[in-house]
């Protein structure tokens, strides 16, 4: 978001309900939880922010043309009273997401930061390391004419895409009206898939009933807008329930809490008076600035702790065993994900975690 | 909070209204904001999170003692629907909240951990660097008998503290009974205070409605509760309206958005040229981790951009202007918050800063 120039803002939970008149969404987005406060005021827990973010820029002042584009950005929770919260956080009715919000001048430039954004948005999706589908979007009540929507490919989707074997060309179902790609002709292949992001060109659609405007020349004129939402809930939803095993939660290697679980030697066994080993271990993991939880449940054995480490969802897992005896002492470090292990000397660790391209 | 082993989780923002009859706090506390779903059930937007955190307590499987203390804590927003909001964040009907709830066996146990959790806070007090107050407080709609609250005295507060100007003995002149310390028997002076935090030693005052238990020796006993409210939107609005002037925002060093607004010379002056010691100073202040605003708006004048930093907000404000020309070239470097400043070479920037002890 810095490299884009997007600047971090919180917008209130409650958005008065008037603005939601304005924009003519009030009574055509049926999800809406209300509320009303001691004078009677009416709100909305907010599922989006569009006529939030609108409000702070009519009323933050004259707005300079060297001011655009703007590209503001929350992290925030969301609420939509849905008729059937199901799957955990694929459908909860309080649910986090990240979402940004640009303006500008004309349509041509907004097309240019649009593309920006999208492009910064793919980035982030290749760093989460899932396969995901570019497609044409429906804008639904949010948007306008253009639209993209990220999805990972999953059977608990909700949605189905239509993907062209050939040139990869994708859209949502609900808004392809033909069965072959418009592109080369192939016969779509339709997919289960789950909506992680989504989006919009918005035009003046909300810019003009919310009146965000800029003067030039002494002209009034509404800005161009576009919104960008990231599913943060239903991205770790998704990605955890793709990677996942019977055994094992398993999570992207660079979005874990925590990357490595340590565990020393059973206390009591022969291995145990090597936990300099440990210490020095955990001093490496530092120094290479990887997150590491010491599973210093030294009274269970390695079996069973290597089991929870399993469960609980670590990407790699050092254990310190029979081969510490050796020499040169080895460990054993487990890449859960890929279900691979081997047994390295302590100086290879550097060597082994560059390999492995964790990014912090 | 790593330190004294407290665990992060995010609470929801709705609590279901039953969970607040359990506790008898529904019709005593006033300022609720009170919402339905659909399916007409009913959920306050919460203002604190004790039903709730005693809700996740009590649904998650059989607790073990060896799982105690637990310490949870969260960072979220928070409702209030305020007869008066005012003074911007002080009294907002949304906001941000530091809290942390903590569950022990028995009371000793639970003193324990309240102690060691007021430590922990008051030290996060100490790096703030604001001199605050610890009273004795008014355990008020959450408390049972015991709490702490922490004062920045401030004429916009709106809590009288008492202070034995002999001992500091504090407390709340809401439950202070007498006009003299009861240690030291000297009159009390009183301040203005806002309050910053919170703290209460609950006992079982929710685990036994809401039944937050552990079994032992097959009898079923109430876990013992604490509550630590850090009241995060309060802290930023006092410390800025006690350090800031009339022309200077001004925030404590270590809790500033950025640290340095760095300001090269003007385009077209003779220093212009000496741009390499722009780089060469940005270089210096990103080894030391010390974050960095470049006011690169060259075409205005060094002072205009002075002063606007001053009113952005910056605690430091590093100019490159006449004295690069010296030989060795100097750099100017104010200190906002107490109005010094001082000309230095280049090899000096580590060293000033050091003797800042800034904390990242």
């Amino acid at each position: 978001m810095q490299k884009i120039g997007a600047q971090k803002l919180l917008l209130p939970a409650l958005t008065p309900t008037h603005l939601w008149k304005k924009t003519d969404r009030l009574n055509n987005v049926t999800e809406l939880f209300k509320i009303q406060d001691r004078a009677q005021r009416q709100y909305i827990l907010s599922p989006t922010h569009e006529e939030s973010i609108c409000s702070v820029m009519s009323t933050i002042g004259i707005l300079s043309p060297k001011m655009l584009p703007l590209k503001l950005y929350q992290i925030s929770n969301k609420w939509r009273d849905e008729i059937k919260p199901r799957f955990g956080f694929l459908r909860s009715r309080e649910f986090m997401m990240k979402d940004l919000y640009t303006f500008d001048i004309n349509l041509n430039n907004a097309q240019e930061t649009y593309a920006l954004v999208c492009n910064a948005y793919e980035n982030i999706f290749k760093k989460i390391g899932i396969t995901y589908i570019k497609s044409i979007g429906d804008p639904g009540l949010i948007g306008d004419s253009i639209s993209h929507e990220y999805h990972y490919i999953s059977d608990i989707g909700e949605d189905i895409v239509c993907i062209c074997p050939s040139c990869q060309y994708s859209i949502n179902k609900t808004i392809c009206k033909e069965s072959y790609c418009p592109k080369c002709k192939n016969a779509f292949n339709e997919k289960s898939a789950a909506e992680v992001g989504h989006t919009f060109l918005l035009n003046t659609k909300y810019t003009i009933p919310l009146e965000v405007k800029i003067k030039i020349n002494n002209e009034s004129i509404p800005l161009v807008m576009g919104c960008f939402g990231l599913g943060l809930s239903r991205i770790f939803t998704v990605m955890t329930e793709l990677l996942s095993t019977k055994e094992e939660l398993r999570w992207p290697k660079n979005l874990a809490p925590y990357t490595v679980c340590l565990i020393p030697p059973k206390a009591g066994s022969k291995e145990e008076n090597k936990s300099q080993y440990v210490k020095e271990v955990m001093e490496i993991l530092n120094q290479l600035n990887i997150d590491t939880i010491l599973d210093d449940r030294t009274n269970l054995t390695i079996g069973k702790r290597f089991m929870h480490a399993r469960i609980t969802g670590f990407p790699y897992v050092i254990i310190i065993g029979k081969s510490i005896m050796n020499f040169p002492p080895l460990i054993e470090i487990h890449n859960i994900n890929n279900s691979t292990n081997c047994k390295i000397s302590l100086n290879d660790i550097p060597n082994y975690f560059n390999n492995e391209d964790i990014k912090i």
